[in-house]
């Protein structure tokens, strides 16, 4: 690392906040081969220091990578030029205010997902987005990337539970867009912004969320079927239901053959897709969930919440260990064409010699759309890589995005040029340049 | 009207929809004494041709001021120079595309607000988003404003229910973020962007719709109070009681001395403080509202939602009609700051001799702040003006908005700078430098 500007970065953070260790230098991306280097990893101490540290990055022309867990799988948190200083917000943990009988919190941007739900539960709330990886991941990451998981079907993603944000935008400037109040339309969205904006517009530090009430109910129903037409046909009489399920997922064949054994209370025979419902208002919504779920494999199942949210945390890690990699990316199409892209992504695998299977949030219309790999076979990786191209060509021909949850990061960066017309390309091109006129924050990420 | 630039429009929609009513020169901030002038009033038949329009404008250095439905209260859709082009939307009235089982709906812009809640609600559907005039109103001009309603409380405004938008953006192109797919982080959320961004990005021309199946129940639950500091604390009960209500509405003393005698059923003697929930889920979430509203004047009341719900949309009219007019605005405070703003209302209107009161959005902290005004006392509009500054600088102070969901309009313009640090409203003016560089989209209106 440059020794310069380490020594000078020191002098703002403490020189014993300016850290070597590797694993600032990579996240959930590195299972693809990605690795980064940077001038200096810096851990400022509060907010103050955050402006600082880009204040003296901004005049210098030194870019700054923002950093959260480091549990992104499209390496948007991984510095790509030994120039870079990278900025982690791990010591941006403290939760400033919680106020349960107002049902909001404000909490700093390396507050951990699984902080922030453990104090609303406590409390008889909940913060309602969970994205994987809670114990690792940060609430700025969520916001990076507007974060979803399995409830965001009923509840929404990130950007619906922050009512504002602290941030740091250029050239070192500390302001805030909205705060604890839920309504707000004097300026721009400014918030909504930088939800999702992957540290390319700005850096967070600090949101104002939004809690809601614990449901008083959590009753999993879950429909076994024998083939994707059959399950994604249960889904639409889910949606004709009438009942507003908490969470509409899914998993293909594929998925199951690495799952399905440790399912809690077992599968029946000939399960090739699965239906994850859960009813969170009450029994009878939990009894129409289960009727348009009764498929031919008989009656829907009722698994406790806890064994079954357990096992559907470890969905990843199962198919994973099969081969002991895997290429896996996040598109979202219509609902309507779910089963299109279920199918299609199985049918890219085999055009490709290789194996895929996804599952992910069906109700969303989110895929996790995944090659399984051997590690180290560069071969094997080239076809992934050539399969994910063609994946990426479906979303967008289903209508759909590359992206529905996991943002660009640098592996999907120059995807959107093939989803959005050029004048919208333009847009989103013309709103980096506005807000970070030298290109200085997270370089290379996100870009069109 | 300017007959070279009328005559240059009607080659691109037809003469016949080259318009001179007055109408399309102001909108409900007329009754603050604001009314346009305009060279030209187009009515486009289509996106295509609202780009036609735009891009012939825009190549001349010709302003452009969109219109929907003209119930805005800030001026918004006013044009405030002889040389702008009004764009009203009322032609692009298609509801493009509609599939109740798959909770969506594609619309135009100039679609009112009645149709779509009638259509969703005619196939046991709801779009939540509830704003007055919704006869009147555009779904075009409740995306400008990100428009609430009471039951926003419960489901969020509608930039929550709107998951794509078709715009028309510099220098006239068609362009479309998001569409008919629930999560997309691909691209900066330009969907969210142009939401509450009041015509000044962008003219938004058709827009996506997530729709929900309608509850079941809708259950008004109401409390009479003695005071505002009674019904402030009840409506803390009621967020305590974990029940989430789909509204929590209030009015004071000065609005309910306008609409009191026509509360369904009546009030109990001594009301000065009301609070107006409802449960959609179930009749034990009511019971227990009607426990946490239980105040000092007995039990709560349960009027027929159908009832209440015509009486509270009458509530503006009602005060409006006790002097002939009046001035109100809509700031937004966070919750726990609610009675710190009623009361505050009172408080300035009285140092300023005249009558105030408030009703609103409680549970959003979004309230209807209002000075009653006799038409054409020039000296009275004074001195509710100066009302009104200090109404914004107490919201401010409270760590609030000055518009929770009007917007800024013309009305307000200048506002946000006393919201907002300087660096906040560079970055708000730069997003306008970049989508606008020629500052055409309605000029003049949202600015800092």
């Amino acid at each position: 690392m440059s020794s310069a500007v380490a020594s000078d970065l020191a002098g703002l953070v403490g020189s014993e906040h300016v850290r070597h260790d590797a694993h600032f230098l990579a996240d959930a991306s590195q299972a693809m081969g990605l690795r980064g280097e940077a001038a200096a990893v810096v851990l400022p101490g509060d907010a103050a220091e955050v402006a600082a540290v880009v204040a003296w990055c901004y005049e210098r022309g030194v870019a700054v990578v923002p950093r959260g867990g480091g549990t992104g799988y499209a390496g948007g948190a991984v510095p790509l030029d030994p120039a870079h200083v990278v900025l982690a917000l791990d010591r941006l943990d403290r939760v400033r205010s919680f106020e349960p009988g107002l049902w909001r919190m404000e909490a700093e941007a390396g507050v951990t997902t699984q902080t922030v739900a453990r104090l609303a539960r406590e409390n008889g709330l909940v913060f309602p987005p969970d994205p994987g990886a809670a114990e690792q991941s940060h609430l700025g990451g969520n916001i990076a990337t507007n974060a979803g998981g399995p409830h965001c079907f009923k509840y929404g993603v990130t950007r619906a539970w922050v009512s504002g944000v602290e941030a740091v935008i250029a050239p070192g400037e500390l302001v805030r867009f909205g705060g604890p109040l839920r309504k707000d339309v004097a300026g721009y969205d400014l918030t909504g912004l930088l939800c999702g904006s992957e540290g390319t517009l700005g850096i967070v530090t600090s949101a104002w969320l939004r809690l809601l009430p614990a449901p008083q109910l959590q009753l999993p129903v879950v429909g076994a079927f024998a083939g994707v037409e059959e399950g994604c046909e249960a889904i639409e009489r889910v949606l004709a239901s009438g009942v507003v399920p908490a969470t509409i997922e899914y998993l293909d064949a594929g998925a199951l053959a690495a799952s399905a054994s440790t399912f809690p209370g077992g599968l029946p025979d000939g399960t090739a897709f699965l239906v994850v419902c859960e009813a969170d208002t009450s029994e009878a919504d939990a009894a129409e969930l289960e009727e348009a779920l009764a498929g031919e494999l008989g009656r829907a199942l009722r698994p406790s919440a806890r064994e079954l949210w357990r096992w559907r945390d470890g969905v990843s890690l199962a198919v994973t260990a099969r081969r002991g990699g895997k290429l896996s990316e996040d598109v979202a199409v219509p609902l309507d064409r779910l089963a299109a892209g279920i199918t299609g992504t199985v049918a890219i695998a085999e055009r490709h010699g290789l194996e895929g299977c996804s599952w992910g949030h069906a109700g969303d219309g989110n895929l996790h759309s995944t090659f399984l790999l051997e590690p180290g076979d560069t071969e094997q990786l080239a076809r992934a890589e050539a399969a994910v191209e063609e994946l990426f060509a479906l979303a967008i021909a289903l209508g759909g995005s590359v992206s529905g949850e996991h943002g660009l990061g640098w592996l999907k960066r120059g995807q959107l040029r093939n989803q959005w017309a050029p004048a919208a390309v333009g847009a989103h091109e013309a709103i980096k340049a506005a807000l970070d006129p030298k290109g200085l924050f997270n370089p290379g990420k996100k870009t069109a």
